[in-house]
């Protein structure tokens, strides 16, 4: 991989690592929250700006006993400073009755800021398999 | 608007034109062919590369009576030679006993080439309101 698709690769692994910790001061640090970000979550109407991104992670955070992500398919897109990433999040969430798996077609894009690529986009959608 | 934000709004409506249109050759103009492009429909998995991407569309067109296309919500964010869109497609399908509705959300992303803009990346999700 080449280095600038590692830095990529890098950042949206912390993306994953970030919603596995139901924490939004990570999840705060993932995201460029000072620029016109997005977010889709699966079957959710877009989320626009920052404030309204975040309130989302919050209240999918207070509504998760434990979630992991087993990230595969992924594929990287770099054009200047922007970068657009597609996986496959193969999702474990842990609820009272035990656990429930599912497969999300993800969308990621991410801005260059410096050596740190910053999430400003994400569209989630599940995959009917 | 800006007029590069003209530019990409009207690629944009170019998309859904070919949509509606049913005319893989249409599509074919709308897209950036000789790049990795990807495309997501929603519920699908990834499509990776034009001829994937083309014989999904191919199949659509195949499987659609007629379709129409209520744009909303059209948010268009560039930098540099990339843009992305978000819309709501608001989707009217012709089906044999009459009309199905449906809302799908997109992020659709465009390659500047020169005056014009080719989608290199769709990914429409259902939204269920």
């Amino acid at each position: 991989m080449e280095s600038l698709e590692l830095e990529v690769d890098q950042a949206n692994q912390r993306f994953y690592e970030a919603f596995e910790s139901l924490d939004i001061g990570k999840m705060n640090q993932i995201w460029a929250v000072d620029k016109p970000v997005k977010c889709v979550h699966p079957g959710w109407d877009l989320r626009s700006g920052w404030p309204a991104v975040r309130d989302s992670w919050v209240l999918i955070f207070n509504h998760t006993a434990g979630i992991r992500f087993d990230v595969t398919e992924v594929e990287i897109m770099i054009n200047g400073e922007l970068a657009w990433v597609t996986c496959v999040e193969n999702v474990t969430t842990r609820v009272l009755q035990g656990e429930q798996t599912s497969n999300v077609l993800a969308t990621n894009i991410f801005l260059r800021n410096g050596k740190k690529w910053l999430m400003v986009h994400h569209h989630g959608s599940s995959v009917l398999r």
